[in-house]
């Protein structure tokens, strides 16, 4: 175990010696290290709240102050019963427990059925660098039939610095949650009545969503990818012959009967898209084949582990799928790689770490597939000279795949671009092409998403840019601000020159100032604010307010068009 | 009766006559005059093939040369009994009349059970206006446990030149069939195992819904719609409060289980757009507020009546809802007719017949309501001076609607353009605005669809270019055929500045004849082939073959991209 866990797990003690001395009465439940920090669950004598932390964290400081001494001990079962006699909760787990003895841990007057293990003394542990910081409720032992307990969670670090660190960017993500800022941007809404994980895209998110979209239309044209568009539902025997009925149902909703038929929601698009490719002869000469989809899938997620856009039950996938020969596998991987990386830098995104996921335990297709797979993802990965992490039993159930998780400006990781290969689907539907001797041949098919969810690359967006979208992906680009009535006609004017252009922008006539205007720009994280008055009328200029700059002077309306196009190009 | 009918009836007991003459063991059914012609069923001693029906053909028209009269009698049911003594069918029928009396008719040695009217005698016929066309099997009374009896149809007209066009139209549709125009030139593919009614778009046909629906964000854009995007699933909760669980039941498949909750595939995107509108307090300066969405929707259709893209189980609409004050109501109904009837010639659609649909027997809302909307609907197509008829009860359960139903090249009628008045979602959903005065009021809210279903419309567009959509909407618009290898470098190098300017070519360089290569552009409809060979690689040039025209000359390739041009700006 590392040192921290057992700094985290001994705080946990620690902090049960505090409320023990501080409220005697006391029950205690169990206390284990977590992510970040530790928890204890008690069954206090008196209703504490939120106020009452720093008064126990104090006493927890003391008793670290004191060296305790964390001592293991093994006692029989029945001993035990009689140490905890007193603890109804620990007596429950003793009872649970199937070896003869028992271990307990020591420290000070307190006293812990425990495995271990715990730092030697409190000396190793750092005072200033673990903090009480929430008060929750938790059944004990997580079931809702037992009595409700009061959970008091703390972080830890073995460096004051460390934990300064975690505080600030737990300030920070705070900040750029994307939920919060969707709200504030007026990107999407969720609504109960409409349903859990479904976001509604509202006009500023739509604009956004087809800004992307757009975009990759383009990038997808060039690199020879067609487009095809599919339903959102299939007849369950779709399902059946692609493996998903067999092989992913726990991530699909109940069947829709209609007639004497089931149907399904669809939560990939690829057997649509095997439909379009067997739809005529294909022949080596023809291959690639590349179709692409912004296809929204819907995939059942437990309505706990919801978040925002980063988790949903209805998304839109940049989805595509290529079926090359087998000789073409390699290249086409490559390319498709580099292309992502190349997308993903466009967006801002610099930093990723790469996984190459393996054979999960429900899969299709033979073990000497998935290692012929397996071999041509680790080749490109190496040849690309790229570092990657093997991400084991991660593979989808029909082939091994590469996923670039990129990293966010606050060092968080999140899943984006997978490369699936996929030797199934074509057995399953029996596709083929001619080879160059007039052979049917099978043809290998590849399942790939560079943004992944496009609502969860915008969540990820949001967070990584808390808000601050670059120009060319702004909503609004551009606000003109009048500063009096008499303003209004060339403000007007300039709307309408840069509208021309392409521009998004919007006039900012109402009757209110000036001042309070910027501040609702700043807020919503308007790129350019171009503030016109006498003076700026008179010289056929405008005043510019850059986002986070602020004021960088007053210019001609064209130099300002130059500025803007530039910065617009530089993404490409 | 209009005349027609009674010929049609008429012609329908000749038919059994003539039978009864070549057959005369037959047993016989009903025969009623139908759209366009007649039936009549048989139980018929022998079986007969389509080939027997110019026989049968013949024998009417000796029959009608015989100028035989229809003679009506009044008899009483058991002197029916005894007439029909040996026709079983006819005796069910007589024993179902509920009167003392029934009407037969005699012409010639052919007695029949019937109604009539007929014609006087067989002289008001033509003989050379009807044809009989198909055999079918009926079963008696159109249900499965009864016997299956032989059903002869004809058609048949006032004159020969109607049955003639008649013919030619049905032949010119054949042609036009929009199920077997999508398979030709690879627009769309139905799918046994995906499910009837549920399209599947290949790339040509995506790029050509793309390129509607990018004509149509711009115009709506211009018209000033904002753009959101909803999910495909609700909430059952969502559609009790909008009242489509109770009123639109029957269109909408069964829920889907979510935990412990329903939901189910939306029919309409409106209760999500409300959703949008009611995010915000909204003030009268802020409307009217118009949402726009392509929003693909799933609605119930019997397996016997789905039709190519014309009726589907799954569909995009073209849809959007505005919210405005009573006092703008007019004014926004007529901005949109004007709007429709703008977008509908842009596709080359310039008759119509529009329609002014009722209440229906389900309803919403109060009958104060419905007049009040009503009496704007009637107002603005009066002030507009446009021509309408009653469609009596076509009303959604909301509101009601003008339809606007495009007349293509044949004459064919089909649904488009849809305004809805809708004066209960608003009630439902509680949404208000906030007046001049501060006072909350109601909004009214506005349905609307231009081009109804993208689906249907693209379908419409087919069966009326024939295939041949217009240059700014076909998926390739320019072949460029190299006559031989050594011209290849030279097509490339035109395909590129053609691709620049944003036109979507194709370089056909296969090893095939030129003139084989022609012969598929001309099966595909491609609007323009450029041809270069020597001479025309040598003067810079490119010979242009054009749909429909064929050769119209060489020209230099700057002339050429100045034709296309135009002809694509002909469209605004």
């Amino acid at each position: 175990m590392k040192k921290i866990e057992k700094i985290r797990h001994s705080l946990a003690h620690i902090l049960a010696y505090a409320v023990q001395e501080l409220y005697p009465q006391t029950k205690f439940g169990i206390g284990p290290a977590i992510e970040n920090g530790f928890y204890y669950d008690f069954d206090l004598p008196k209703k504490i709240t939120q106020e009452d932390l720093p008064r126990i964290e104090r006493k927890m400081k003391d008793l670290i102050k004191e060296n305790i001494k964390f001592k293991k001990k093994i006692v029989s079962k029945r001993e035990a019963e009689e140490i905890f006699k007193d603890q109804p909760y620990k007596l429950e787990l003793i009872k649970e427990i199937e070896s003869e003895n028992v271990s307990i841990y020591e420290s000070g007057k307190f006293v812990d059925l425990c495995a271990g293990p715990h730092v030697k003394s409190t000396k190793e542990i750092d005072l200033n660098a673990f903090k009480l910081v929430k008060i929750a409720g938790a059944y004990w032992k997580g079931d809702e039939k037992n009595p409700m307990l009061t959970r008091i969670y703390g972080i830890a670090f073995e460096s004051k610095e460390e934990l300064e660190n975690y505080l600030r960017i737990q300030e920070e993500a705070e900040k750029r949650d994307h939920r919060i800022l969707g709200q504030k941007l007026e990107l999407f809404l969720f609504d109960e009545e409409v349903g859990a994980g479904l976001p509604i895209w509202m006009p500023k998110g739509a604009i956004l969503r087809k800004l992307i979209q757009d975009f990759l239309f383009e990038e997808l044209r060039r690199e020879g990818y067609e487009w095809v568009v599919t339903p959102h539902i299939g007849n369950l025997n779709l399902w059946k012959t692609s493996g998903h009925w067999e092989l992913y149902r726990e991530n699909m909703y109940s069947p829709i009967k209609i007639d004497e038929e089931e149907y399904l929601l669809k939560p990939m698009n690829c057997p649509f898209h095997v439909k379009v490719y067997k739809s005529k002869i294909r022949s080596y000469k023809d291959l690639p084949i590349k179709y692409a989809e912004f296809g929204t899938v819907y995939r059942y997620e437990r309505s706990g582990t919801l978040h925002g856009l980063t988790r949903v039950r209805g998304f839109t996938q940049d989805d595509a799928h290529i079926w090359c020969t087998p000789e073409q596998l390699a290249k086409e991987v490559e390319k498709l790689v580099k292309h992502a990386l190349k997308i993903l830098r466009m967006f801002g995104f610099k930093e990723y770490n790469i996984y190459l996921a393996t054979r999960p335990e429900k899969f299709a297709g033979t073990e000497k597939m998935w290692k012929k797979a397996m071999a041509v993802l680790r080749y490109v990965l190496r040849k690309r000279k790229l570092k990657y992490q093997i991400d084991p039993g991660g593979g989808v159930f029909y082939g091994p795949k590469i996923d670039i998780k990129i990293k966010d400006c606050l060092g968080r990781e999140w899943q984006c671009t997978t490369i699936q290969v996929d030797f199934n689907l074509p057995e399953r539907f029996d596709l083929t092409y001619v080879d160059r001797k007039g052979k049917k041949r099978r043809p290998i098919m590849i399942h790939r998403a560079l943004l992944g969810s496009i609502e969860r690359f915008i969540g990820v967006l949001l967070e990584n840019t808390g808000g601050a979208l670059p120009l060319w992906l702004a909503p609004e680009q551009i606000w003109i601000i009048p500063v009096g009535s008499r303003h209004k006609k060339y403000a007007r004017e300039i709307g309408s020159r840069l509208k021309v252009l392409g521009f998004r922008t919007r006039i900012r006539d109402e009757n209110e100032t000036v001042s309070k205007k910027i501040r609702e720009g700043e807020i919503q994280k308007i790129p350019y604010m171009l503030v016109v008055g006498d003076k700026e009328m008179e010289a056929e200029t405008v005043r510019v307010r850059q986002r986070q700059k602020g004021d960088i002077g007053e210019m001609k309306l064209t130099e300002f068009i130059e500025k803007v196009k530039k910065e617009i190009e530089k993404k490409k």
